[in-house]
């Protein structure tokens, strides 16, 4: 075996798309050296990236041409359709990073294999001015094609961690999904608390800690929930049980009253943790929630 | 000055209400060498305490004649007025850990001075179990008054960690409700994500790592809304502003769909965005959902 290590070239690779987070990503890959071929529908993106190496096509085609490894990070799905319908994909690997639901993602891994084509699906966990600070936290989740990821992860490292998910195409958009709507639900929390402190004469910076500190501490019950809904037992460990959640909303409610807080984005999950206990579960953890909510 | 720490005595106190938490309480100052005289309503309630050393009294008012310091950890408000109706308080330091909002706690403090007694209310932030266990994280806010805080706080940084938020009174109660508050919304978060996952082929407990790890990176923007919120200006260093959220809103609600989960914990906060934004404040971060929420 030749020992080649010395002759490894730096990979090149096409990047359609160059919104704000395509262009932090063209950034991080051209700064590392590689050879990078963009095109963006409105061409005047593409100046500032090559004035700094990239070299750009008038055409998606021709740029898809340059190179084996093309990324997608254009607008939505549909954007796909409309930039690759002509587009000979034979024997390419396409990485997507379009934000895509998890059957968007699906049907696009049948449509690039009956191209001819590998597919990995991506779900970004940054924002742009993550992409390329290793210490900002932000990762991307693949799934799909395991030998795609496994030949261009180093590439794929670049802008970002890599947390590879699976073969099933629709994970890593799931998996983003899931972790965006519960920051979702975290930020109504938040938004409610800070509701609650405004008529008072409390600095939101020195109270943010408190609240930043113990969002923090209650995410073990992630583990806990986990645990319970793999075991199917949900008064597993049950510390402060459905019963006792309930009787505690009553505080909750009636101090936004006092407040003048409206308390919509909390009555949803209260009104669950009611119906469950209806049903007979007082004895049970709050886990029973997450059954409710599906159809 | 004469050095008399060799003197110092373990201080004494009474605790009355022994539901979960008050039994968690005293066991932590029965083993930290404290004097305790113990009262419950239900007086076998008592009897695991007094085997260990506690004193307990018949009389609720027997309990308070016995010490300086006094707390309450009872059912609610209302068992404070039918448990201390009668009661001497002239000279007595209450500390009062019964699950209060702010303005039980404010009137609370007015009832307290006016027999005599200095006051100060607590929000214990921690479950039973975290009661004892500092590596638990737990702790308890208290208000009021400072002077009897200073007092007494070795005695009272025993069962669990303190942090002191101001003279008023009802500022324990509104930290406390604020936290468990945004907890509530987080909790509803993770419930979705949970339901989201369900019906796929993937580990909850594989899932849970990396929920609890992306919750815990996005509570940096507790910060950022505080900033925000005390400068009044919400577009401040905003990375992804009200418009880009209202769009991502889409892929999460499409998701939802596809996934067979009912989207009703994720939609009020939605709904808060989506005015905003058609209120013209689409370059803003999503800080402006607060204002909303207030009456």
């Amino acid at each position: 075996m030749t020992d080649n290590r010395l002759d490894r070239k730096i990979p090149s690779l096409t990047l359609l798309g160059l919104g704000v987070m395509g262009t932090a990503l063209a950034r991080t890959w051209l700064a590392a050296g590689h050879d990078l071929t963009v095109w963006n529908r409105t061409e005047s993106k593409t100046e500032p990236l090559t004035a700094t190496g990239a070299k750009a096509t008038a055409a998606a085609a021709e740029a898809v041409a340059e190179n084996t490894l093309v990324v997608l990070c254009l607008l939505d799905d549909e954007s796909i359709d409309e930039t690759l319908w002509d587009t000979d994909l034979q024997g390419k690997d396409l990485v997507n990073l379009t934000t895509s639901t998890p059957a968007q993602a699906r049907a696009r891994a049948d449509w690039a294999t009956a191209r001819g084509a590998r597919f990995l699906d991506g779900g970004i966990m940054a924002v742009p001015p993550m992409i390329g600070i290793p210490e900002a936290g932000g990762y991307v989740f693949y799934s799909g094609s395991a030998a795609l990821f496994e030949t261009h992860r180093s590439t794929l490292s670049v802008p970002a961690g890599t947390k590879y998910v699976g073969e099933d195409a629709g994970f890593a958009a799931l998996y983003d999904v899931a972790l965006l709507s519960a920051m979702t639900g975290m930020f109504a929390g938040v938004a409610h608390a800070f509701a609650l402190i405004g008529a008072e004469d409390i600095d939101p910076k020195e109270f943010a800690p408190l609240l930043a500190g113990w969002l923090t501490t209650m995410t073990f019950s992630v583990h806990k929930t986990a645990d319970q809904l793999q075991s199917g037992d949900y008064a597993k460990d049950v510390v402060s049980n459905l019963a006792m959640q309930v009787a505690g909303s009553a505080t909750l409610l009636r101090t936004a009253e006092e407040q003048g807080v409206s308390p919509e984005l909390l009555t949803p999950y209260m009104t669950l943790m009611e119906r469950r206990l209806a049903a007979g579960h007082g004895d049970e953890d709050t886990t029973g929630v997450v059954a409710l909510l599906r159809r």
